[in-house]
């Protein structure tokens, strides 16, 4: 896996701590959050809502509620105050919210989201739900790749990780050589993923969220946010707002 | 792997930047830095050095070396102009040196010692050349075992990751169940030790490190830096110095 050779580079950046580490102009950032901010947004442009716009801070949330906006937003699995919904990527696939723009605030995603977006990289949001489109779209995108994992209050994630480890694993072995990663982290990444991917399910046991999940009453997700490729939804920041990127047939 | 059972806990920190998530008073703190520092450190003690004086500024080894104390140190594999000689554990090995106190600086691990010993736990250096006898200390020392990995550059690094997963191996499976782990990290690192035991010297190809010693003319230590137990020694931190417990019979 470690090599030199290949037009554009993959580092994985394991937490949002090391994020200004892994600063690179003009790179394409894939932010991850797999319990559950990022597969909820994925979610949601497959259930056809225009835009999302991700806020960090729950004053920010507050003020959108305010203005007459749908706001989902939690903080630790608890639902804010304010919003209407919590983060559970079910929510976000009622019917009902097909067209609309929702403000999102999440624990750790949309932090990470806000501090990815500071560099003027192209940004966009990957989750095991839509692997295949976000591996295809950084193929395209001839860049060099940096996988920003939202971790948990800092901490490195293993479900994030895992999925930054299929994501190399898919762009190194597809671009045959076009991509390469002399970063330890990517090469760790991918090897979790190697031992992972045969039994997704069975491995994410030994995730700590996954168990804070489950005490929180809140794990009914796992298996949906374990699946892949349910969209080809490919969720991009334009303007401080994530839509969805229209996709060539 | 991940448990909530168990007395007391493992927790993995992956690079400097993330140290401060980790405070825990009381604990036992085992600073790695594979590739040299705490491979170095390790074979001095076990060469009978008295002490050993970890300083993090190069001003602070200028110091030392216009008091006349033996000065180690580098920055990025270059060493220090007032240094005697730089970081290779080879150079710890020289019979001159049993006796002697010396100062030691390099670019990651010293910094780790640094901000590891901050917080009034117990510290001590772990390395593959003295697995065993830092895991029979863990055992005997009936503490939460938190492992800082001093990292590249704040980065995560692959060779201080692997040491870290062979300890948490080592403890969980020796202690049969006294030690618990419900850190994503630690368990990481456990998988990744898994799959590199078998054969590390091929494995540790993959690390970024591995290269760059390479590149320097400085990867002649790479064997011994990968060779387990080849001492009991068990650098302590006391009163700013690191010295070698003595150990029982």
């Amino acid at each position: 896996m470690y090599s030199e050779k290949g037009t554009h580079s993959i580092e994985v950046c394991f937490s949002p701590l090391s994020w200004p580490l892994y600063q690179k102009p003009g790179a394409l950032v894939i932010v991850t959050d797999i319990l559950r901010a990022s597969t909820a947004i994925c979610a949601a442009f497959h259930n056809q809502v225009s835009s999302i716009i991700p806020v960090a801070e729950i004053s920010e949330s507050e003020a959108y509620k305010q203005k007459g906006y749908i706001v989902a937003g939690e903080r630790d699995g608890k639902k804010l105050d304010c919003a209407d919904f919590g983060n559970s990527p079910f929510n976000f696939l009622d019917p009902a919210l097909q067209g609309q723009t929702i403000v999102m605030n999440t624990t750790n995603g949309t932090q990470a989201i806000r501090a990815a977006s500071e560099q003027g990289n192209t940004l966009v949001i990957g989750a095991f739900i839509n692997l295949s489109a976000v591996c295809r779209f950084a193929m395209e995108q001839q860049k060099d790749v940096l996988i920003f994992c939202a971790g948990w209050k800092n901490r490195f994630s293993m479900e994030d990780s895992l999925f930054a480890g299929a994501v190399v694993e898919h762009l190194v072995v597809a671009s045959k050589g076009e991509f390469h990663t002399i970063c330890d982290s990517a090469v760790a990444a991918a090897d979790l993923w190697l031992m992972a991917k045969g039994n997704l399910m069975g491995y994410i046991e030994k995730a700590a969220h996954r168990h804070r999940l489950k005490k929180m009453g809140l794990d009914d997700v796992l298996e949906f946010c374990l699946t892949q490729d349910f969209t080809s939804a490919l969720p991009v920041l334009e303007d401080g707002k994530l839509v969805n990127l229209p996709q060539e047939k």
